[in-house]
Formats: structure tokens, C-alpha cells, sequence
């Protein structure tokens, strides 16, 4: 950390934060420069954090210039890491489709999306059991029943699942059932959620906050690794900005970026961040080019009937766009399309 | 609602539309533009929304024109409402003091907080048991122990508690020692804690999501009001956008917009929002001349010593300056500064 | 468009919408519902727009259902357009490759960057000779003389040029040697210069400003359009949103938004959305697949020599790479290289 | 400035950092910690951002920790600056009322709305002819003739004029009626128009950009300054963010943030950034209690028949709310309300 003391700092408040400093086991060095003076921390960056430097007198600002996550940092753990899915990797050398129906209705409306999901490439079933809704009034998915219809499904197709959870204390029942939980875009900071799925002892999907910044998102995932479970997946879903033509603006730095800060694997969801089917396939092919592991997509046997993001979701001709796309692109950026079994 | 269809849309696209609304009992008008046609939907709005209609052949867009919450809405409600926490009322006639300590650290300091924000005017003591923070390297609070100090804080001083709760499995204990139930800012979505909140018997302030527009901000209280929980305080915190010189951008025109929306209270955050001590009492001026019912401030005996958010801690001089604020404005906008007891 | 009367509006108030709309030679159709009536309106749209119908007693929304841009709409012209620039074709067939130096500081650093781009690929040259800075302090760039090393140095390499222009009274002298003319996303409402370069007989790329909707956007090349210039193309270059970790955010989803909305051309600048070097070949990709006509990049023969946004320039071995996406990765989307004559 | 260097970075490439400080007449201070290498510079900070630093082996970032701006930074000029506008000041001690029609329409509008604002306290009249506007359908102001109709309305009330100018060649015809200058939101970054207003010998009112920073606004300012005129104020307009109930987000942050940055004035405009009447009294009111030195405000005889902006500008009982505001309010914050000569 950097301490930048304001233009005219007394040399008693320059003494005062070194001595702080030196107090917490921590070094210090002085920069004394015409206009302002700086202080360097040498030492344990968690110490200094709550020495509140930043409320001292004659401190201007506090520059913190090493990561707050550590687990999930490329720093300490320079190799790319490779996540099994039930059997299913993401990781560096893959490109990995998962699809199937933003919401669980029926068993039939699921089974038929995850054929879809299969012809299209996708090697993981996605669907919603428990649904985070905005209104009170909108359908809230099936919990449970939603749960088992999940998994006669993946009986039936060999898809393992993904699905995801919205309240801490429904960690065993979903676990029991699913091959990776989710923690929805809402819930990023919900700190209980992350613990109770970093102590499940299964693969974990992290959705970014619709207005979370990249050290914030790994920060989330930092809450679960530090309960032991290193098998995380990002997932950038598009941020909240002052467009509204789209849904969200999907942030496609977010790939290569995140992949620069962090070991862990990183998937976009293009259904949900245009919120328009008909950007489905540029944005697959966008998330490819741009070099993420995988891919979410809502796929749905009749979107005009779906209880749930109906708009957004993929079934016809676009279904066989999506296949070309996850079937030509991978291989120009040097994965290869993961395979079931 | 009123649906728009695409230029060059097939009459018979038109009619499906018209008999897709009828089929849900609704009434649709249509009218036939030089460019384009418009459909006018009447009827039960949420029924209209599982229709799906944005995903139908030649539809171009739908939009609402009616507000997606009742219970809290000012439409079905014209009058605004006053709110009684522990027999301190937050309403249109009054201006309320909230303030304390961010964190609960010790006794003697919640004591000491206390007794200065009643110096300033104060008649609600606030201060967090349990903190929601970013990194799970950071103090967490006290817990149950930080409770109970606040419930002896309140029998020295006779102040009434708020304070947060983070885990919805959390709140028959949190429910039992505080006089108001806060939801914060990063749990403005988390759906199973609303509920959890709205069950509890006990006023409740929701402070907006990050980046949660009023719609939204307005539709978490629709969550805790459908539970039949109406006592209900808004708190407006700042917001996020691209300027970082101060923490968050507080959003003063909420306060006015939302009082036009809803007829529940408005509370601001003037110490959350700036994250810097010379900005809370500008800003709690402010707030009250905009039209604020309360303002919830930061104070802390030592800020410099403080866990949680010192530099935005309030003490000395500036105390005095809020105390003369909150004396002195709310005649000029036909308000007085609730007193206890 | 359609008028939204508040609930409980007056029928006299109705009444008075209707008049006035008719007074404007247009048609209003009333559709009165349980809640609220809404009033559709056929005709003049520019003509509705003066009416001021927002601030007519009753009235609580006015919601505009057409396009306000005219000439530059895919709406009127539902074939995508093909933009010559000296020679060089940007359009739906092709992937264009532009590339130079930010800004033109030498004869031999422009000549170095040009022969640089030619390798990767590159038909058109950039480069900057009047450079708009936020800091009055900064390089401003070399001026005619800048525009002089340019021209020579697309009659030793073939390349045309496209310069930015930053005041309404350059314009003779840059057309007289550029073959496109820039408006750089500082001046993308600067609308003095926007109808001076629509009046220059040069093709125009508009660079989104910063924090424009796609409206925004689209209006700007409405105003180049207005003076008979439809030889525009359009260049995302990251929008301005609360993630600060890169210079701006690329808004990958503007290219098959726009493409949806316009018939215009769309190009995608990597180097300025992302700021970092290390971004320029993924977002590169990214674009591709996105469905972009070009991208525009900057390559420096000694980047950290460069007066000018130097951490973004490609050179080594990151040109060989973006060599090879522009090779690779349009045949794949259905578009060729294009090459120069 | 501080040069963070990258984890692992070699002794040769921190060697070379400081090399090129000191060949700059920089001195470099390095201290070595666990994990990474930070370097503090001292000297010519302009001669460092020449320099290229974050383009150098081994660097990671490089943080500025002073200011980029001087003749506007409060640092250099501890005392609050009153500008004389016709005779009229705005600065610490007093609370001015800038108001008038947004547009110039005729002589008989233009003169009802100065005094509609005279009877409100105003003592400067605000009043475009020269209008930007997003759509080039959209009335673009009378020009030179509303110039005229603003003088004569100044001879009859004695209220000297602000009005803003969109073209830098336009700023001798402007300058020779106007008394104070404005630079619109669109044309915050219109280098060549700061330069010529800089340099008109006006005070100069420059409005921040929708999506500007405080640092960029100020370099803004910077740009007039440097042209020998100090007589600027700084008005806040609201800023660009998801929020689109309200037409800007008002960032009241910005007044005592920007009053602890710069010594120059700040004025809030109430009407363009909540964009509806209702929100014009409340933010003023929230304007003085932040501290403001002046508002802006539009009003308009017949909002209903107004060419621009009708839904914001007030009339009738509001209008005496806001005298009443403006009358009882400076008081309570330390000022008194300007009166004229």
C-alpha cells in the first residue's frame, strides 16, 4: 500500500502514520517530494487494512497496490485450472457449451430443451429449479419438484446439471441433486449464500453482479474458496450501464481480463446480458473470439409459451447457428469442443 | 400495456396478438399508424404478463404503463405514511435523527456513540451486529454479543435500535433484541431475506441496492409488504456510477421521486454514500432539503480506531454542525426534529 | 407515439390531448382502461414532438414508438451498405483491417507503423494529427504538418488515410487530404462539426461518445446524413461504466444492435476501449464474431516511446497475432480479408 | 506518481524505471516489499507522463497521486474566488438565482420569463440562442436575433446574460452581448471552443459533461484558464447513470467535493437534471443546503407552448416556492441571497 499524504502534511503526521505502521510489524518508506510527501507499506497487507490509516491526520489518500483475494488469484497459481462437471471440464483447452430452459416447468418442456441442448453441442444441462425474482408476482420456479425432473433428465441424456440456488439453507436439498450450483447475479454479495456452497462439496458457478467490478466478483469467489472449495467458475452475464436498448452491456473484456487475475475458468452467458434472441449467436461467437471456456444459453422448445425470460431463448434455425458456431470457432483459438462421454 | 408492432407487420400477426390478450380476458384496441400499428392492452396486467407477447411474430416491443407494485405505491395510497420505531416516528411531519456507530465493536464505545448522537439530536441509535462486507478477510461484527450491547445501550439511553440482518435464518434472534430491521444495500435482491423480514413483526428499512433503480428498490418493498408488513423506511445510500472520487453518488432526487411513487418514508445515507467524514453534513442538509424523513449517520467515538468505515465517522466539531443542521432546517421545510419521549 | 394519461385524469384532460394532436393534423385513438387511458397517435411524429403533450394537464408519460432518426435507419433502407474509402470497401462482405499510430509524430515513426500494418493485414491507415486531450498540458499533435507526413506516407504504401477532426473550421484543410474523416467520441455531439463534415464530400466514421445510447449515436450520423453524406460508418469504442479496470468498456453487443438498427457500416476499436495491449488481439476476435465490418487499431514501432496512448500500441509478436485472427476468422462468419487493390 | 512494479519484476527492469525518472531531472525512491517493488517519483510530474511509464518492462501500474490541474486546484489557491457577472457575484458569501426561459422564442416570452424570475429573486437571466440538440429535426434557437431579444430584455429589467455558444467562431458575435458565456454538457470536451471562450475576456459558465469525472471537468476549466481567464464557475447538471426516471442523476456530491478541489464556484441547475418541474424546488432547496454559490433554473411564461424543455420549467405557485427558498434558505447555510445593484 501507498499512503499519499496531503499537500502540506505536518512532519509529526508523517511520523505519526510510520509509527503506525511500524506497530503493526509492518516498514515504511518516506518519499518526500516538492509537492507532497508519499509513504510506501512494506509487510502484511490485511494488517495494515485495519490500521484506518485513511482517517490519520494529514493523509490524503491510501493506494492499495497488491490484490485483496489470494486464492483465486493467477499470482499464486499462475496455471489455468481445469473444473469437472460431473465428468464435463472447463478449462483452457476446451470450449464447453452448456443449455437448456432458464426455468423447469414441465418434465416434457425440460426434456425437450436439453435434446435441443444436446443437438446444439452442449455437453451440461442448465435449468432453474428456484428462480430470483424482481416481482413478488412472477413465477418463482418449482423448488424441489423442479430439483427431481432435473435429474430424471439427466438420467435420460447423461447431462450433467447446473442449477441455481438463491437461500443458504437450501444447500443440502440442492446439492443433492445438482452437479454444479449457481449463485445468481443478485446474490453475488449475499456472504451466507457463499459460504454455505463453498462448504457443499460440489463445483460452483459465480454469476457477476450486475454492477459488480472485477475485484469485487473474485473477492465473491474468494468467500468460497476460503471454505475450501477451489472449483469455481465465473460467469460474466453483462453489467448495468445507461444503455437500455439491451438488457445489460456484456462486458467481453471481462473474459480476457479476468483470465489475466485469476486461475479460474470463465463462461458468458449471452442469453441473458442481450435479453434478445437475436444476439445470441454474435455473442457466442464474440465470448469464443474473446477466449472464454464456455458458454450459458437459455434454449426453449417454444419460447412464446416460456414462464421466464421467454424472449432470449434459442430454438429453430438459430439452435443450428449456435451448433455451427460452437462447432467452427473453438478450434481458430485453439480448444476443441468438449465432447460428452 | 400497449404493444408496438414492427413496421410491416401481417395483419394476421396483429390479430394474433389481439387474440392472444382476449384469451386472457383482457380487451385490446388497436390502432393503425401510417408506420406502424399500436395495441392498446386493458385488463388484469399480470395476467398480460405470462402472455409472452414480446415474443411473438411481429412484435416489436412492449411497454408497461402501469407500476408493477401495489401495496407500497403512492397511486393506491395517497397519503404518506408514518412509521413508529420503538414509539420514535419517522413520517411527513418530522425529521428523525438516526445515527450511531457502523459497527458494534464494545460496549464502551457503543455507549459513547450513543450518548453523542443524542448530543446531536438523535433518537434512533443504530449499529451493525452483523456486517456484510466485501472481503471475507474483514471484520464480520459481533454477532449475538454485539446484540445484546446494543439492547443495554438502549436501556442506558432509551434509544430504540436499528440494525441489519444479513441470513434470513437470522431473524427471530435479530428480531428479538432491534426495533427495526434494516436489509442492506447488497441484499436489496436477496428474495428469501425480504420474506424472512416482511414475517417478522417489526418495522423494516430497506436501503437501494447499489445499482437498484426505484422500480426495483420499490418492488423489494413490495416483497416485504406482500408478507403484511407495511411499516416500511426507504433508505437511499448512493448509487454507483463512474465517478469514484466519492464512494457511492448519492441520488438526492430519490428522495422527491420516490415520496411521488410511494407513500412510505425516505431515509438518507448522507456517511454510506459520500465515504468521507466533510461530506456528511453537507449532505444531510441536503437531504433535509430535499424532503428527507430521516438521515442515518455515521459516528464513532475514535473514527481513527474504528473497524468498520472510520473515515466516514462523524465526531467533534462536525457533531455540533449536525446537531445545528438538524435544529435548524427542518422549520424552513415545515418539519420538526423528532425528539424522544 | 402514445400519451399515458395518470391515473384519474379528467376526461376533460383527455379531451384536451385529442384536440391538440388533431389541431396537428394527426389522430389519436383512445383507449380508456381500468386504471388508466392511454391515447395512441398517428401521424407527424415531428410535428407531436412540438406539442409539448408531457406538459399538458393529466398527462404522465409520453412513450415514443418510432425511430427519430430518418435517413440512416435500416427501417427505410433495409440493405446493408458498402462505404468506399479511396478505394478500400467497408461493408457487409468484408473484414477491414485499419491500423496506424494513435498520432503521427514523425515521418519515419508513420512511415514504420504503416509498413507495420500492411503485415497484419491492413488496407487503411490511421493516425492522428490533431488529437483532442483532456489535459490542456498534453501533446495536441502536429497539425497540417501531421497531415503531411500522412498523405506521403499513403503514396509510398498505397494506404488511404482516415484523421480525426476536431474543429468545424479544419475541415477544408483535412479533405483535402484525407480520404475518411474521423469525429472523434469527445465530438460525437459537437453537432457544429457533425453537419461541417457532412458538407465536406469525404466518408465520415462517427466514434460512439463515451456514455451515448445507440439513439444518441445514430441521431449524430443523422446529422451528417441531413447534408447528403450518407458515407458514414460507425466505430464503438467502449462506453464509459463503473468498472474501472479497463479505460472503457467495450460494448460488444452494439455491433449487431446497430447492424439491427442501421444499414450503416460497424467498426470496432480495440485498442482505445480496452487501453491495454494485451486486449487488442481478443477483442479483436471478439469483434469478428460480433459481425463487425472493420476494426481500427493502434500499432507504434516503439510503443513506450509513443506521445500518445502508448500501452494500447500492438507491435511483435501481438501483430503476428492479430494478423492471424484477420486471416482466420472472417471466412468463418462469412466475409473475406479485404485486400488492397 | 508511484510505479507499481509487477510481482517478480527483475532488478534490470526496476534499474531501467529509474534510469528513466532521473534522465527526465526526476528523482526515484524504490522500496522493495514482500511480494512487490514500488517506485516513488518526485519532480516534474509533466515531464513524467512523457515518459511512458506504464509501457516499460515489469511495470505493472502507474498511480498518480497530484493533481493534473493547477490554476483551478484550491491546493495552489486556498481562497474561494467571487466572480462578478455584470455586476452580479457569485461566490462564498452569497446565494445568486440564475434564471430565465430555456429557449429565446420571442421578445415577449423572453421579457414575462425575466421577470417571472426577477419576482422569484433572480438577479442574472439565463436564455439560449443558440440551442444544441440531439436530433437535427429539433428547433436549433433564434440565434443572433435572440441574441438582440436578450440585450433588449437586459436594457429593460437590468439583469445581465448568460447564454451558451456551441461554435468557437461564434464567440466574438456572443461575446458582445452576452455577460457570462456558457459551455453546454455535449461541449464539456470541445477543446477548440474552451480555448476561444478562454480567451473572449467573459466570465465563463461550463456545464459538466453528462459523463464527466470532477478531474475532467476541471481540466476542462483548466483549458479556459490557461488562456489568462479565471472568471469561471463550475455548474453541476447531473450525470449519466441506469436511472432513467429522472432525465440525470443530480450529483449533489459534486458541490462540496468540488469546493475542496477548486477555488472556483460552483452552481447547481436543478431543471435539466431532474428533467420535471416537481423535482426543481426540492433540488434547489438540496442545492443551497450542499452549499451551492447559485442555481440555474428555467422558467417559461407558457410551459405547454415552450419550444424546449416545457416539462421542467416552472410557473405559477412554484415559482414562489422557489422565491421562498432562495429568501429563507442562504441564511441557515451562512449566505445571503444576491440582490441587484
Amino acid at each position: 500500500m501507498v499512503v499519499v499524504m496531503r499537500t502540506g502534511a505536518a512532519p509529526e503526521e508523517i511520523d505519526a502514520v510510520v509509527a503506525r505502521v511500524e506497530s503493526a510489524g509492518g516498514s515504511a518508506f518516506v518519499s518526500r517530494g516538492v509537492q507532497r510527501t508519499i509513504v510506501g507499506l512494506v509487510g502484511d497487507i490485511a494488517a495494515f487494512q485495519t490500521l484506518n490509516l485513511r482517517a490519520m491526520p494529514g493523509v490524503g489518500d491510501v493506494v492499495r497496490v497488491s490484490k485483496p483475494y489470494k486464492l483465486v488469484s493467477r499470482e499464486h497459481h499462475p496455471e489455468a485450472t481445469t473444473i469437472q462437471v460431473g465428468g464435463v471440464p472447463i478449462g483452457p483447452d476446451t470450449f464447453t457449451l452448456i443449455a437448456g430452459p432458464c426455468a423447469v416447468e414441465t418434465a416434457d418442456q425440460t426434456l425437450e430443451s436439453a435434446r435441443m441442448a444436446q443437438q446444439a453441442g452442449a455437453t451440461l444441462l442448465r435449468g432453474g429449479a428456484f428462480k430470483p425474482r424482481t416481482s413478488p408476482y412472477a413465477f418463482q420456479g418449482l423448488g424441489e419438484k423442479g430439483l427431481r425432473i432435473l435429474a430424471d433428465v439427466r438420467e435420460e441424456t447423461g447431462m450433467p446439471i447446473v442449477t441455481e440456488i438463491v437461500d443458504a439453507h437450501d444447500v443440502d436439498l440442492v446439492a443433492e441433486y445438482a452437479d454444479m450450483l449457481q449463485v445468481g447475479t443478485r446474490n453475488m454479495q449475499n456472504f451466507a449464500l457463499l459460504q454455505a456452497v463453498g462448504s457443499a462439496g460440489k463445483p460452483v458457478m459465480i454469476k457477476r453482479g450486475m454492477t459488480a467490478t472485477y475485484e469485487e466478483w473474485l473477492m465473491a469467489a474468494e468467500y468460497v474458496a476460503q471454505r475450501g472449495n477451489l472449483d469455481i467458475v465465473l460467469c460474466e452475464r453483462g453489467i448495468r450501464t445507461f444503455e437500455t436498448a439491451t438488457r445489460n452491456t456484456l462486458d467481453i473484456a471481462a473474459v480476457p481480463m479476468v483470465h489475466a487475475l485469476s486461475h479460474l475458468p470463465v463462461v458468458v452467458d449471452p442469453s441473458h446480458s442481450g435479453g434478445r434472441r437475436d444476439l445470441v449467436v454474435p455473442l457466442t461467437r464474440a465470448a469464443i473470439g474473446a477466449g472464454a471456456d464456455a458458454v450459458i444459453v437459455d434454449v426453449h422448445p417454444d419460447p412464446t409459451a416460456a414462464l421466464c425470460d421467454g424472449p432470449q431463448a434459442l430454438y429453430g434455425e438459430e439452435l443450428d447457428q449456435l451448433a455451427a458456431a460452437c462447432r467452427d470457432l473453438p478450434p481458430i483459438v485453439g480448444r476443441r469442443l468438449t465432447t460428452s462421454g
